[in-house]
């Protein structure tokens, strides 16, 4: 066996062990760990949808008639209306003929690319992509090519000096630095290049776009720009889960052929339940999302006066760079004493040497909450610069 | 991009091609598909826990406070005070020092096979393991070595010849033929030879062993016997997840390292609290467990006598042999005429020409109900033996 013990030792001298904090009650905007209560700008429940009560009261409906565990694998006997009529208002929201849904974004990353690609074909995947995107890479065993992050012109040249199946396969929203891809320009290279194109929209969809479409829609990207849309449900939609939506063929193909949507039990159908009623909440209620674009501009203007260095980010995604791991978690520890959270975000999770806080951003928080946020950071800005001046 | 359409057709010519029924209302033991009603004997809800009222009780009151949706991973602000009491049953349950909380069956299989053998490690599997385990070894990179199914003897060869880390994965309960690992002999070879063994229990969890406690509680074998235990919560328990079970530093490792946990959304906290209800539950009533038992003795007897061919399987997972991909589906449909819903399952699932029909039991049925399976089962008895003359 694995010596497990040196392995953790050397993670904990490396500043990068982790620890689970337990919290209770809802995520937003308040929430209380270890007895207590935190203002939290770490969760991914961009619009406050996790703890709205229509959502559980969907939830709590559905399972009274229908009961808690899908019981079976969709294929088998676990596909339900819920599901089915989930997948129509997933298709109908995202503009896509049809769509799949999935247990998890990580799931669906991993069976779609797989199923996509495979020996012999080629994978372009940006530098920055989720975990699970690059799992589906490996998966698939396909040749694997990552290119610069965001960088369109070294892409272009790695498309052009390769032959047989390509897929081009990119975050939408990158969900530690908040950038949105170049997805205009990954569509034309993809056009140019016979490429099939892969957008995981699991932090763009809810916040950005018209409705909360997602940053496919906001540049009217059509099915045929970006013939596979992934999105996940677990982030602004405020539930679990993710689908994928395309043309029909290519639905009817991933049945056939993504062996994470087959060969797994199918989510309890009151999730389904409370997806659909989230994203019905979500394309009516633009009010939340101009709110949050407010707390983003705001939070920009702040944290910038107080000096810490921002990411060319426009989402609820606001990274504060550190750099090294240690002062990382001292400005999360000091931020914690002050009733903030905020997580410090370390390698290998993020690059070596890009160590950071990821703010992160909700409709649920009120101008009040954002400024104790930068009241907070204005007090521990001593911190960074006492280690920087360490350092020199 | 591919050729979906050809692909496509060429399943539906091998009578490969898979469809969806949609179903309504709960699982057991009738459910209605497309409208009709079906008695159904192809769920995963071994027990009747998935539509008892108690787990969605338990579900709705947590939501009520909570909200639906985990809105972060567990390493950033996810991890609920509901899934650490899960995790506090699930180890009491298994018997182990400590247990994870993983959205699915199909990531904790990925995630602890990946996190625990590396480049230059070598994993032995069952030939008949699960997609699940096959996915998480191709994963870790490390070398797969794959062993005929149960046999302790091939394994045995393979271990001697191999040096270095070493992983034996299986499954308890095999999935499709509803036998059990020779386990006490797996954790004997693993001892000698020095090999970490790795048993996924998803379908032998809440059915075999005292009090429910699985495939490895029945022979009483330790967390020495076996380290790394998984188990899954879709399909005895009735809800949906998964975990891994062992001693506490493997835990603690496995939250550092296992990717599939560390970059995806927690689950809702209310389905870790369905999930403990459940598992309360299943420790105290025998009674369903004694009930399913005669259940799977009386099918067994009447489907022999009515000529079927049977596997050496004393679990609810009863797989009738047929062979041919036709014949199978041929007579899943005359059953479905008669009312009742036995899935075929066919290539990749199985091997090739060894389609079956999948029969599960479960505490919901009735004696009645497994009549009136025998009944079709003896009116469609004719459609195999037309099928055997054909082919001759
Ligand atoms: C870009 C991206 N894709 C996929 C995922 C995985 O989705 P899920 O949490 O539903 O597994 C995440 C985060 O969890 C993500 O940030
Ligand atoms: C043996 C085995 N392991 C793992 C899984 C996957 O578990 P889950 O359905 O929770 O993804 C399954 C079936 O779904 C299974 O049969």
């Amino acid at each position: 066996m694995r010596d497990f013990a040196a392995e953790l030792e050397h993670r904990k001298q490396a500043g990068l062990y982790r620890t689970r904090r337990q919290i209770s009650g809802p995520q937003q905007p308040a929430l209380v760990s270890d007895g207590r209560a935190l203002l939290s700008f770490c969760s991914n429940d961009y619009l406050g949808m996790a703890s709205r009560p229509e959502l559980s009261r969907a939830a709590a409906e559905s399972m009274a008639s229908n009961g808690v565990g899908g019981a079976a694998s969709h294929l088998i006997c676990g596909h339900h209306d819920a599901h089915h009529q989930l997948e129509q208002r997933l298709a109908e929201f995202t503009g896509r003929s049809a769509a799949l849904f999935f247990s998890t974004g990580y799931m669906a990353n991993m069976g779609v690319i797989s199923a996509l690609a495979g020996r012999g074909d080629t994978i372009f995947s940006d530098r920055l992509n989720h975990a699970s995107i690059i799992d589906g890479c490996i998966l698939s065993r396909a040749r694997v090519r990552r290119y610069p992050h965001g960088d369109v012109k070294a892409l272009e040249e790695l498309l052009s000096s390769t032959d047989g199946h390509k897929l081009v396969v990119t975050d939408g929203v990158f969900s530690m630095d908040g950038d949105v891809a170049p997805l205009a320009e990954l569509a034309r290279l993809c056009r140019v290049y016979d490429a099939l194109l892969v957008v995981d929209d699991a932090h763009g969809l809810g916040v950005l776009g018209p409705e909360g479409r997602g940053s496919v829609a906001e540049l009217g990207l059509s099915e045929t720009d970006v013939p596979v849309l992934i999105g996940t449900l677990g982030k602004a939609v405020g539930t679990s889960g993710a689908f994928v939506a395309g043309p029909r063929l290519l639905i009817d193909y991933l049945v056939q052929k993504a062996r994470t949507y087959i060969y797994t039990t199918a989510m309890p159908p009151a999730i389904a339940s409370a997806t659909s009623t989230s994203l019905d909440l979500i394309r009516r209620e633009q009010h939340r999302r101009d709110h949050l674009d407010g707390l983003i501009a705001a939070f920009r203007k702040g944290a910038s006066e107080l000096g810490y260095e921002l990411m060319p980010s426009r989402t609820p995604i606001q990274p504060i760079m550190v750099g090294d791991n240690w002062t990382a978690l001292a400005l999360s520890q000091a931020l914690e004493q002050r009733g903030l959270l905020v997580t410090a975000i370390r390698p290998p999770t993020v690059p070596e040497g890009e160590a950071r806080l990821r703010v992160t951003l909700s409709a649920a928080h009120t101008q009040a909450d954002l400024r104790q946020l930068l009241n907070g950071l204005a007090e521990c800005r001593q911190i960074l610069d006492a280690r920087e001046k360490q350092a020199v």
